[in-house]
This record gives C-alpha cells, structure tokens and sequence, in this order.
C-alpha cells in the first residue's frame, strides 16, 4: 500500500464526479468521451473508476460465489440518522458523518449497532443489489477461509510454505513459513505503490488480469506464474510489510489445503450459511484462478453481514460460521512492534494479523481495508459494525483515515452513550 | 447457422468428453494440457467447450440480470422416469429418451408437464444453480421482449428500422422495417457459417467479445460498429435468413425504445416477475452491450420457466408477464413459404416468427435453439415443455434434430396418452 497519496486531493468533488449524472456508459452507445473500457485502461483512471468499481464485471472475467438456494438473513432494521454526527478530522477540520461520506467518496455505507442496522446510503453507480469491487477488502476473507482451514487441522500456520505449495520452492516463499504471508511478514524484492506503473504490482495485475496485456508483453499472464517468479528481500517474520502477493500465496494454500476453488470455499463456507442476499464475486486470471488478494465484488449489505459474523465471534443467521477462535485471534492482532516499521501514520499503535488491520485503539477495534476507501470497520465495544465502499481517487487509506477514521469513533462513543 | 454438419460425428461420446472426468480447468493450477483460455481460442474447440458453456463467464466480461430479492417460484415436482421412452430417429434408428440426451451431449434437461417438473437430469460441468450459454436461445427472449414493448405501443414493427436507430441510416437496414429483423427477412451480404473462419459470423464474434482480437486487426470491436457496416444484399422482406445481426438490431431498437439496457430489461420484465431461481448473465462486448443475438446464460431451471410462461401464455408465477397476445402471434408462427428456401431438411413446413421457430406440426410445437443443442420445446397440444442444455461437438441444429425432435414428440405422445 502506498502511504503518500499519490496526487494531490483532486479538486472534483463526489458529488461533481458522480457517474450517474456525467452520464458515464450512459446510453446505446455511450458517448465516445463517457465511455469507459478495459483495453484503453481508463477504467482505473478517476472519475471513471467511480463507475467502474460498481461494474467490474462488465469489464473482466468473473467467477460466481454462489449465496446458495434459501432465503436472505434478516438485517433488522432501526433507522437512525447518524449524518450529522460531529468529529474532528486528523488535521482539526470539524466534520459530521454525512460530510465525511461526500468528502471520501463513498459508494455506500451500511451501519449495525447490536446487529440492527440503523444507517444504509447508497451514492454514485452503486444500487443495494449491485456488487462493488471490494479490493484489499478480499484479503480479510481469504484470512478468515485460511483461519478456519487451521481451525480443522488442515493448515499448520507453523509449516512451511511448501509443505502446501512445492512449486514455489525456488521462489522467495521457498523459505517461508504460512504465519509469515498470513501476516505478511516475508522478505520480498516485490512492491506495491499503485501509482508506479513500474512497481510490481502491475506485474500481478497484468497476471490477474485486472490490467491489459501490453504488445509485447513477455511477463507472467497467470497469478501462479507470477507468484513463482517472486525473490526475496531481507528476512521472513521480522516486519509487516504489505504485499498482496503474501494473499495471494496463502489463497493458494487455501486450495491446496481445500481441494477447492476459493470461490467454492466462500460460497460454502460463509456465503452460503450467512445468508447472503446476493451472490459475490472473484475476476480472475486466464485460466480462472480468483485474485484472492484483491478480486471479490460483493453486496454492501453482505460486506454487512461478514462484518456482524466477526462481530458476534463467528456467529450468524442462527448457526457459528467461524469458529470463534479464529475471530478472537483477529481480534488480539499481531506484534505492533513489525507494523510500526511500515509507518502508517494514521494508525499508530497498530498490527496486522492474518489480513486484518487491527487499532488496538480504547474500544479494540479492527478492519479489513481497500485502497479506494473500501471497508469492514468492527468496533467490539461499541457493538458497532460499518461496512462501507468507496471510491476515491486517491488509491491509499492515508487519504480516507483522517477524515474517515476519527468520524466511526465519534460514532461509536454516540451510539454507546445511547445517541 | 450452417445446416451442414461441421464436419462428421466425432467419435467421442459425451460420456467419453465429460469435463469432470476429463479434469479439465480442475486442479491449482489446472494441468497445462487441461487448461481452456479464452486467449487461446481453446474454448471454442471440442471437447473444452462442454466445459465452457458452463463457465464462460469465467473467459468473457458479462452483466447481470437480477433476478430480484424475492423467493424463486415454486415448480411443483412430480418426478416420472422418461428415460425409457421409445422414438425413431429420423434416420431411422431405435431411440430412447436417455439415450438421446447422451447422443446429443446433453448437458441438462428439464422437462415439465401441465407445468409439473417430470424429469430433471445434469450431466457434464452444469450443475442447477450454474449458469449455461445458451446461445442462439437468447434471440428468443429479445424477440419477447421487442413484443411485449410493440404490444404497448413503444415500437413500430411496421416502421423503419431508422426511426429508433438514425446511426443504420448507411447500412443494409436503413431500408428495412422492424418486422424484417424480427422475422430475419432481410436481405444481407453477412454469412453465418460458424465453421468458416473468414464467415462474417466470426466479425460479430470478435466485435461482440466472443473471440480474440488478433494482433493488427481493424475491424469492429463492438457490436454497434459491426451493424452500422453491414451491407444489403437482394430485398428485405421476401425470404427467411438467419443472421445473428438481425436479432442484434432487433435488441438496439429495444433498448432505443424502452430507455433500458437489455439486461435490466429482461430483469424487470421477466427475471423478476417470473420468480427466477438465479441471477442470469449476458456477455458484454468492450463497451457494455449485451449480446442480444447469443449472450445470455441461464440456469436450467429458470429456462424451463420461462418457457412454462410461454407454454400459458405469458401467465406464470400468478401473474400475466407477457401479454397473451405477444405469445399467440409468436406460436401462430410466420410464412411458411419464406422459410422454405433457407433449406432446413430437419423442419419441413417450419417457419419463424419474431425470434422463434414454429414447427407447425400436429402438436403446434414451437422452440427456441442454441447452436450446440441449447433449446426450449414448447407442445402446448401436450401440454409439455423441454428445456435442454448442450454442448453438441457440431455447430448446427441439424446435428440435434433428427434425434432430439422425434424423441420429443414421442414424450409428448405418451404424456397425452398419459404414459
């Protein structure tokens, strides 16, 4: 994850962005300047991405995660209108939720206090039964799968790498333990700053066939041929450093551990007994393989309801879907000591563990976090839960914390004074 | 479509080329030579293709056709063996009902009787909730659609095609009139041979997203930009053709004259009233459009709906989807005289009207087809529908009915005879 933004705060606001009413892939045919494709890149370009993050599948191939042949779970409701609920930015600015929304271009927002939810928005290109893509968000899913794969004795954390994966011996994982990409503590030559067309992570978005394939191309067109090429940097398990190629690999290990498709693991695992009330789903590469690190689209009311399953220690729609070991493991965190090298100014004090962020803040919250604003904030004291997406122009949450992050504390403390 | 087989019956039996058995796209990743890419034109040849018309939206972008948030409708079963059921292929060989469907590469069958599902069987890569390509069967839902929008007053079928679409003024139908491509009655330069490489057909393919681009190409890469090239040949209006582009004026004019993309359109006028058991999908090409002419994929179970509505006469679900008047004109059928001359030796005093073709047969049988044996069969003198998936190695219709159509009507005669 870049932590410098990587322009400056773009002057178009959310609401002057709005795909809707630019008229973005509006009519038959969209206008030439509102058109928006995977081959010409534009749709990583902003303000096309707002549209493009509601509509992922339009322009990649997809794999479905199937929610299963019964009825939605019941998200009781309580309305209760939050936005005007004041906070203090990082940088002093006096913000209300509703402000906070606008100004970090949110897509949609969804809120639970005690398992009701109270407050649901949706902005720009996003509708209740769309799916946004959810980005880094998948990480925190594919922890979760690999926590309950340990859980049932199927993935030692402790093993190496190899005992899952063989081919990735002469690779930069050759050496590295499962806890290590869990917690993304390995050693690579691999970086990750979006804004660099030359940093690897283009190379894996070429691979995972979120990026086009440019004349030419000699690079890996696969996520398992991507993966296998990577080197190592410096030692495994002594600092946090963010590299979804660690997702990616433990994704892998999932399948092995499995015998099955992660698409077919989140659909039976947690799609399915949670009730979900829309099927979800993975682009993936050219030859299917979901980008587990980055590649899921969901519902805002099912990121929802994830969100009410770590909550409430795995359990969900009348059954225990995570064995609550695994939550609470989450829930602890890791070694703040490896993340603080990393320097996320806007989360001090923090740790990363098995691909959740965790504060470790007064009310021991913890979130799962995507580069354009996407994300599952659980606030356990609080009894608080926000799914949100987003899409900002700037690809780093150090553009969406300072505003985003002091405004769920505010309203956690409201709620929990009975506000 | 070409009324020649391809080429001669292969040898491998659809046991024999069963994807699962097989091991295609199984494994993590899939073996190299087990492995079908979209880049490689692999999913097209035989036998991957009876894996990807299960999967395509695991190789092509698509856009979803909600099925809503409410319960599936309820299709009462009543299970009844039919495999025995004796026919004569029209070449003269004994028959049965299973044998046929594995003859044909049958990869699910529904069949419903008096709106009861009687026999339901998966075989190959489809399973009841995935979703399967059903090709040419697409044509038949844009024709319902395109009716139901005449039928309140929105298109014209007597005007020209150039009132709703100014941009075909230069093309081969900027003289045509709406009940030309309804009917597939004009007159076009374009071939639809699908074993021809240098066939127009594969021009649309390529423009439509459902084949590479090659490097250096020039031609269209969307589907507007193929119709608005098309040239005339002979006269509009005096003889049946079959020639995907129609169908794909056809859903321009559609979505011209109900503001709507097809997709939501097909969600709110069918997928939703009809209580869908799963979301469907189209394929899109680079800028969104749906295939009207061949995208959709559907799950078995809501094929067999849909044609259970047609079978009552748009009623299903208690409620009237399709306004009856749009059914009967679709089941009276076209000119007979017109279809003669398209030389289909399988459908002897066949015709077509608005996107289907009538039999005119003793039972007043009318179907939806799909290239590789896709297929709704609707007797209403039986009382009967069959809703068939496949993945036939020939593309061509004249592969599947000397086996298939005797088979149905056999079933047909033996459910009247209440067998």
């Amino acid at each position: 994850m870049s932590i410098t933004p990587a322009r400056s705060q773009p002057s178009a606001t959310a609401s002057e962005t709005d795909p809707e009413t630019l008229g973005w892939m509006k009519g038959f045919p969209p206008l030439a300047d509102r058109t928006i494709t995977f081959q010409d890149g534009s749709f990583r370009s902003f303000p096309e991405l707002r549209w493009a993050w509601s509509n992922i599948r339009q322009l990649v191939p997809t794999v479905n995660v199937w929610r299963g042949a019964g009825p939605a779970s019941v998200l009781p409701r309580e309305d209760h209108d939050i936005g005007a609920v004041a906070s203090t930015t990082m940088d002093g600015r006096p913000m209300t939720f509703a402000r906070m929304l606008e100004e970090t271009y949110t897509d949609g927002i969804a809120v639970l206090h005690r398992g009701k939810l109270i407050y649901e928005r949706y902005f720009s290109a996003l509708k209740p039964h769309k799916a946004h893509l959810a980005m880094s968000v998948t990480k925190s899913f594919t922890g979760v799968l690999a926590g309950m794969l340990v859980s049932e004795g199927r993935i030692d954390p402790q093993a190496p790498v190899t005992d899952y994966v063989p081919e990735l011996k002469a690779s930069a994982f050759g050496d590295a333990h499962v806890h290590e990409v869990m917690d993304m503590t390995t050693g690579l030559v691999y970086t990750e700053v979006y804004t660099d067309k030359n940093s690897d992570v283009w190379g894996l978005r070429r691979a995972n066939g979120m990026a086009p394939i440019p004349p030419g191309y000699d690079g890996a067109t696969t996520i398992f041929d991507f993966l296998v090429t990577q080197k190592k940097q410096g030692e495994h398990g002594k600092a946090f450093a963010y590299k979804t190629v660690n997702t990616d690999v433990l994704a892998w290990i999932c399948r092995r551990a499995s015998g099955m498709t992660l698409s077919d693991l989140l659909s039976e695992r947690i799609w399915q007994p949670m009730g979900a009330e829309e099927d979800a789903h993975y682009h993936v590469d050219r030859i299917g393989t979901e980008s587990g690190g980055g590649g899921l689209s969901t519902s805002l009311r099912d990121l929802a309801r994830f969100g009410e399953t770590m909550r409430n220690h795995g359990r969900f729609n009348g059954r225990q879907i995570v064995p609550s070991s695994v939550v609470e493991d989450i829930a602890r965190g890791g070694d703040p000591d490896k993340f603080k090298l990393a320097g996320y100014t806007t989360l001090p004090g923090a740790s990363y563990r098995n691909q959740w962020w965790v504060s470790h803040n007064a009310h021991g919250a913890y979130m799962a976090r995507g580069v354009h604003g996407q994300g599952i904030y659980i606030d356990p004291k609080a009894e608080m839960v926000i799914a949100r997406y987003a899409s900002h122009p700037v690809a780093g949450n150090a553009a969406n914390d300072p505003v985003t992050l002091p405004a769920y504390m505010a309203l956690a403390k409201e709620l929990m004074a009975g506000g």
